[in-house]
């Protein structure tokens, strides 16, 4: 049960890379997504948070993330046992 | 300063269009609506509101809305001064 949220900047047009992002999270997490919402904004903000915790910040970062380092961001916050298959990250062993 | 939902059966592989139709409603109320929440859901439900009215049920309407007509719908509920440009219903007038 988990809400997510993308916050993209309008001006900059980046309506169409959020909501590509929206379907791969959809997608991925079908399971534990209950909700998630598009929230246009200004001034160059491209932030994803899941319940409430900011798991991106474009201005933070500096870049946009990479779709399997947002799942694995998104995953952490909202469901850290599921594996995410061949895009997951190998963990640390050993 | 609206909020629309677009509730969606995942079983009925719904995701593409709702995201389709949300990429719509966002790029054509750019100014109105502020969240654009997507909700999966099952049993063959798809749904849109516009703070919380009802504005399209597949079960009620028995089919799919044209994206002309549910942003009609959308633009009566949120902004209804809002011209839809050629894409709007002609005013019934005279």
């Amino acid at each position: 049960m988990a809400k997510v949220e993308i916050k993209y900047c309008t001006q900059c047009r980046w309506l169409l890379r959020s909501a590509w992002m929206a379907q791969e999270l959809l997608s991925t997490f079908e399971q534990e997504i209950t909700e998630l919402s598009l929230l246009p904004a200004s001034g160059g903000i491209f932030e994803v948070s899941a319940n409430g915790q900011l798991v991106w910040s474009r201005k933070q970062q500096g870049r946009f993330p990479e779709i399997t380092e947002l799942k694995q961001a998104v995953r952490d916050a909202i469901a850290p046992d599921k594996p995410l298959g061949h895009a997951d990250k190998k963990p640390s062993a050993v």
